[in-house]
């Protein structure tokens, strides 16, 4: 059972402390690895692992092909900013192969999993000899994990699977007694940037996450201009998070009077304080109607766009 | 080509004699047959022929499965009510098994259309001895199947089709020169009752356009009890129609703290003159979200609730 540390009563100072402490025992003189996302987690672990072992932390951000427009870009450029350097690792391929055929969500995400274990990352941790994987893990991803509602990416132990068996080295993980809201605060008292512990949450499959149905690069491509459309008109509603989903059920349109089969985009925007429970934000119909027509006019095939109303539960956060 | 009568310089009394004249011409002292939905448009046509031809016109209205909760027992009761008799003909296995396995959008409309005048009213029309067929087909219905969009279930001529040769009726379209608006000025002046010429569109195919993917009863079902709760939370906010939609995605949801796989169903209300441009209705938050939380608390195996923001075009008005 992990002891939650509430943001009420959290104390950042103290508990960066007690990481770096716990970290620098842990490692030791050896050599650690972390993939940075470039979401709040990751990055919060990034920076305390540098100030923990400075650069024995080798952080990597791997290019799935499914992450956000110019994303590998701008995260690296944010922590070459601070100090940090992140090596990105282009793996596209190998993530599109893993996904190719597979509806499934559960199936979806563990392919996405393993290949970002097992293939990518797994290669990487051998190739530099590390033995520690630090990991931004937190206590709603293991309630979730443990419930069956989704399989995250980083909550072996609670599965009971031994990660050093399984992938060959130990997980650390710092920032598992804390939900979203205490995460941001120690980013804040790390120092980052506002755009880094205030930016909204990003799942761990990415935008395979935001696409019911198999998962392409054509696809990817879709949701991923409709995310950039969907970032830009809700970016100041102050929304715990914000997203734009591509279904795979087609419906039917009207385009310059002939009729065009075509595609939905799902809008969905939480206001919520920890992930647990979410409620849909109360966005002006001067704003939906323009985001609406937006994503059918730049989307190529969009026809249909909606906004999702229902609470989380029973909804999840995200569709897969 | 048709000549358009448009609702500004429609006179309906003028509008009404003349199409009783016609009509009286046109079926002589023989019989007529037509099927009554309970849409605006059919039930114009059912007062226009009844006050054209008497009990001469035999009215039927086909219980095919797909029509709206108590919906046969309320049409007939209306019509009953201002002396007009309808009777029932149960029809819903036929229409079922014409839409067993069919997912695509055209064959979805096509079966029912076949089932509805081959198969059903084909047969009332053979029995009856009726050699005139009336039916409600309105301008809109006509633009949108030649443009290929939809196919209307009553617009046989303009594309080319012989009905007298294909089905063995002539068909009388008393209503072809008007629009939505234009229908329900008719209406109104024909008596009939507010609840009648004010009701919102329904479509041809019923609950089988508001069904992304199979036909099946429990779909029907689903679909039936969302189409409910929706009409009674949207009923006063003047729209010009609003529907429920049962996808065939399947998304991520939690119950009682568990992974479950479910449904969503998708709200469209929409603000429309004449259903050939549409935008979505303005619904307060608290009604939508109010509206969320029945769906998912009152139909059974639904997770997800979204409410339709683009326009149309390039959205249809139904999803099918």
């Amino acid at each position: 059972m992990i002891k939650e540390i509430t943001s009420r009563i959290l104390n950042p100072d103290e508990f960066i402390e007690n990481q770096i402490r716990e970290i620098s025992n842990t490692v030791g003189d050896g050599v650690a690895i972390n993939a940075l996302s470039g979401g709040v987690d990751s990055s919060v672990v990034t920076a305390l692992g540098h100030r923990a072992i400075g650069n024995r932390l080798k952080t990597f951000f791997i290019e799935n092909g499914l992450m956000r427009e110019h994303e590998p870009e701008q995260v690296r450029s944010m922590f070459e900013d601070i100090g940090i350097s992140v090596e990105i690792i282009d793996a596209r391929e190998d993530f599109f192969k893993a996904l190719r055929g597979i509806d499934d969500p559960e199936e979806k995400r563990e392919a996405v999993t393993q290949t970002f274990y097992k293939k990518v990352f797994g290669k990487l941790v051998r190739e530099s000899g590390a033995k520690y994987l630090m990991q931004g893990t937190i206590l709603t991803d293991v309630d979730e994990t443990v419930a069956g509602i989704k399989r995250q990416h980083n909550v072996f132990e609670q599965l009971g699977i031994d990660p050093e068996q399984a992938f060959g080295y130990r997980i650390i993980e710092p920032l598992i007694q804390l939900r979203k809201d205490g995460v941001r605060l120690i980013g804040k008292a790390l120092g980052l940037p506002e755009s880094v512990f205030k930016r909204i949450p990003f799942p761990g499959p990415a935008l395979a996450a935001r696409i019911i149905g198999e998962v392409t690069p054509q696809r990817v491509e879709i949701v991923r201009n409709a995310t950039a459309i969907v970032e830009e008109f809700l970016k100041d509603t102050g929304a715990f998070q914000y997203m734009a989903i591509l279904h795979k059920d087609r419906v039917t349109g009207i385009r310059e009077g002939n009729r065009d089969f075509g595609l939905q985009i799902e809008v969905r925007c939480w206001d919520s304080v920890d992930a647990r429970k979410a409620t849909p934000t109360r966005i002006g119909f001067d704003i939906l109607e323009k985001l609406g027509s937006a994503i059918v006019n730049q989307v190529p095939g969009v026809v249909s766009v909606t906004y999702h109303i229902a609470t989380k539960p029973p909804s999840t956060m995200e569709v897969v």
